[in-house]
């Protein structure tokens, strides 16, 4: 069944629970009024369920391919991407200086869902584009600036983020690849990078690569390494691209899903790059990337989880089997109650996934626009949340959709099976969910629990205003609060043995805040009976995590590895 | 990394958790002594580990393919075969008249486990075996017994189930497939079957197909369907393959997973079957044959979450990655406290898993050898939640290796994935995991909740005997007591609305009883450790499900049909 784009659902979203009109009063983005953006939407929801979306299907069944060392993308892709440049969803968020569209990142995150829906695989591309751009902006030269930005922005270059080596992992600081000075203030880069997601095409005139390398004199571990920006094609001054740098893409993963992206192995023989940012800083350089593109792979998990929703609600809305259990049915499996819990489910998870991911986008805004270090606090502690419980619930929404259309759930041409084989790698990329949980857990707590005691505040002054719709939540943010202050208490070891728990708890949490906002706009509805749904049922696990959260690590490394092994 | 059978772990799990020996005491299984069995199941273990272990990956990348309507098997996979047909394990509990073994279900769910973790794709054909032989046993004619057992016992033949039909999955009583009298005592069957689970195959002699179908004069529904033998070739007096019978493979599904195991789409022209017990009593007789089924498909969970445990740790044991935040650790990622929580999991949930699928086969032997029908009841309400339990945790015990294996997990040659795909399907088949949630808390409990009830006297009796080592699980027991007792005062559709949450819930707090009885057979150990980190972790989820398991349906009709596909 077709893809529609939940354009209203993302307007709602934005007027009635995340509070989009803050950032329009901003000075920054007063341009950006509710009334543009949801003409925008529109148009990008069309491109997505009439372009993009038939491109699914085919980039699952025919993979990217390496033949003679170039990368031949997936059949429509090219006129796929074609109409993203055009569109201009790669610079959403980019300067207008060098051709961006200068609206909030609350945008790009409604696009990005709506892209990822339509076809995650061909999203990729722009995602790591708008990764680049924000990075150059940020940290490159005006030289730099002049001549790539406007290459980004107009979709005739794309961009890549190459961190990972065979060992170097979630351990960056392990990596080797080297940055030699040429003398010119160019450098040689050589080494091996894997798991580049679109490392190659063959629909740009050229492949941006921002690579983390060691100088020569950089120490061991993360405060040794640098940026550096490594095209494909070394430019002429003019913007054409000019002669073949030396690296090259030496092989394709072959992966449980995203068949559409090639995830390249690139080998740099010495290519000639330019630093980005300052010497041996290039971690925090790619920090300030990396932060945005959590909230992307977050993301990946709303545009899967929406789209498997609405699979697996046509298909239950068309399927008779079985006597129908209830009075004026529709006579399809919809009737049932297993069935309806499942879709419910669906549902209500989908909802507070894309609401915590506008949240946070619009706490970004904020932070970006005014300069509030409250606001971008709070915004680095809901990041890592929405990357892991974005990402989760892409894929147990994806594993529901599957079991409700039963049989046909494994067989592939029904397509629930891709949407589960497609979401999968996004709890694992930008960091997998667990090292996502550290980030919570420990960094995003040496303040203390500040930020995380200022939002608990938030959802529990709410709750409270709420009366007795808020009672349920009111309670558990107690329990959360509570719960926190015996997190903060704890080893950094000990956090971290709960710390995948924890943020589970907390993201239903925040979940029961946005459903409640939503009950609250619309007084009676849908949407208040889907958010009592929510409090019921999933929020029902959250005193289980928060016993799991407080646990320590004791019990874990009571059993020895060789117990384990054994 | 290379399977190994776990035969230790088993034989542990047999002599001190699910006490195997009342088995042995019975009259009828006398010879099959723990010596007996462990030896039987070591060679088991040799054969699944050097024969059938290498055939998994081939079974993936070369799917069994329809070529000019014949079935052509995955490389490897004859010979696979024919080491199963040699070892008998398709004929371990079959009568010893007709060349079975005559050993109780729970050695041959031992051997299922081990055949399953090997290579679950060939292991649908004995197991489908397995059922067709215990149906025959028990309905068929002593003629239809003397041509086909010892032809199904030998392996020279095999044997498949059909029951669904495009229209007729859960409601099999929608099937259209006809039976007409020839006049000779046999049937002409006509119709469509889907998802034929080895529908072919290119190895064995002849394939008998046990097919549900309905005679002129059957009512619509279930009550209307009776059972029929429907071989490939019509076997001589002899016993020699015969003349091709009039049905064909008219097609292979694609599939998520389970790529070396042909589901096939079967159509029957007027071909001829024998009857196979009473006229429109194909349901019953079905119905036999479907509860050990059920128990096989749970232990499809076990397979993979044994396979996908093994791999995972065998991965974390090497994969060097970031400081290691203990003294004395082993440098791997092993000394994480994330992973070593994730692992641990694993390891306590396929512990869990295990002891249910034996504790309900030696139930079932039991039962057979006593006709105590208390025990009778027993194994039917432990039917469910070992199909539903075991296949639910096989899906995430892989999805968590994948997650071990960081960006390995979404490469397919890691084999991680593998486990994750073939898995999935075990929710489904043999009665989705929600049909199981309503046979349980619906058929199973027209007893008014009397087998429910038993159980959790069982563990509770058992967790206050232990003292304070079984507090936790006393506790557990109560609330469990409670929730069945508000279960069984709702109406069905509210049951059903909370069913799969209780299903849930009741297998966490069973594999709580497992875990106890191990510590207290072990003293002080891993095993006890890995015990004290269930009860803490796993169990610490029940409280939350339970709270589901009474909400009844209200909240899910609450929102309209309309209001959910809006």
């Amino acid at each position: 069944m077709p893809y529609r784009a939940p354009v209203p659902e993302i307007t709602f979203c934005l007027d009635h629970v995340v509070g989009y009109s803050r950032v329009t009063e901003t000075e920054r983005f007063a341009d950006a009024t509710p009334e543009t953006v949801s003409a925008l939407l529109t148009e990008a929801g069309r491109i997505c369920e009439e372009v993009l979306a038939p491109l699914n299907r085919a980039g699952d069944l025919h993979p990217a391919k390496l033949e003679n060392g170039v990368v031949r993308t997936s059949p429509g892709f090219a006129d796929g991407y074609r109409a993203i440049a055009e569109a201009g969803f790669a610079a959403i968020t980019a300067d207008p200086a060098y051709g961006g569209l200068g609206l909030p990142q609350t945008v790009a995150t409604a696009v990005n869902e709506m892209m990822g829906s339509a076809c995650l695989s061909l999203e990729l591309n722009p995602l790591m584009t708008q990764g680049q751009i924000e990075a150059l902006e940020h940290h490159a030269s005006d030289e730099i600036k002049a001549l790539y930005l406007p290459k980004l922005t107009s979709g005739e270059w794309c961009g890549t983020m190459n961190l990972t080596e065979p060992q170097a992992g979630s351990d960056v600081g392990a990596l080797k690849t080297k940055a030699e000075p040429n003398g010119d203030g160019t450098y040689a880069i050589t080494g091996q990078k894997i798991y580049i997601s679109w490392g190659d095409n063959d629909f740009t005139e050229n492949v941006c690569h921002l690579v983390l390398a060691r100088l020569p004199d950089g120490k061991p571990g993360t405060k040794g390494i640098s940026l550096f920006l490594v095209p494909k094609r070394i430019p002429e001054a003019d913007g054409t691209p000019g002669v073949a740098n030396s690296l090259k893409v030496v092989g394709l993963e072959h992966k449980l899903g995203l068949h559409g992206s090639p995830t390249c192995v690139m080998q740099y023989d010495g290519a000639t790059g330019w630093l980005v940012g300052e010497p041996h800083g290039g971690i925090a350089a790619m920090f300030t990337m990396m932060n945005n593109a959590r909230l992307g792979v977050g993301v990946h998990g709303l545009s899967i989880a929406e789209a498997a929703t609405q699979h697996a609600l046509a298909y239950a809305a068309d399927r008779v089997q079985g006597r129908s259990p209830i009075e004026n049915g529709t006579g399809t499996i919809l009737d049932h109650a297993d069935v309806r819990r499942m879709l419910t489910g669906m549902k209500a998870e989908t909802f507070a996934v894309r609401a915590l991911a506008l949240d946070l986008a619009v706490s970004i805004d904020l932070a970006n626009a005014t300069g509030d270090t409250a606001m971008a606090a709070r915004a680095a502690f809901l990041t890592p949340i929405c990357k892991a419980y974005g990402t989760d619930t892409g894929i147990s929404v994806a594993d529901t959709g599957i079991q409700v259309h039963g049989g046909m759930g494994f067989i592939e041409e029904t397509g629930a099976a891709q949407f589960y084989r497609d979401g999968r790698v996004a709890a694992i990329y930008e960091g997998t969910n667990g090292i996502q949980a550290m980030d919570l857990t420990g960094r995003k707590m040496m303040d203390g629990g500040a930020a995380a005691f200022a939002v608990i505040d938030e959802i529990e002054a709410e709750a409270k205003a709420a009366g007795a719709r808020g009672e349920l939540l009111a309670a558990t943010a107690a329990e959360l609060l509570a719960a926190t202050e015996r997190m903060v208490a704890l080893d950094l070891n000990d956090r971290f043995a709960g710390a995948v728990a924890y943020q589970h708890a907390f993201a239903l949490t925040l979940g029961g805040l946005y459903h409640l906002r939503a009950a609250l706009a619309e007084g009676e509805g849908p949407r208040t009976r889907l958010a009592q749904s929510f409090m019921a049922r999933q929020m029902a696990a959250v005193p289980g995590l928060l016993a799991e959260a407080g646990l320590g690590a004791a019990d874990l490394y009571a059993l020895s590895a060789e117990d384990l092994v054994a």
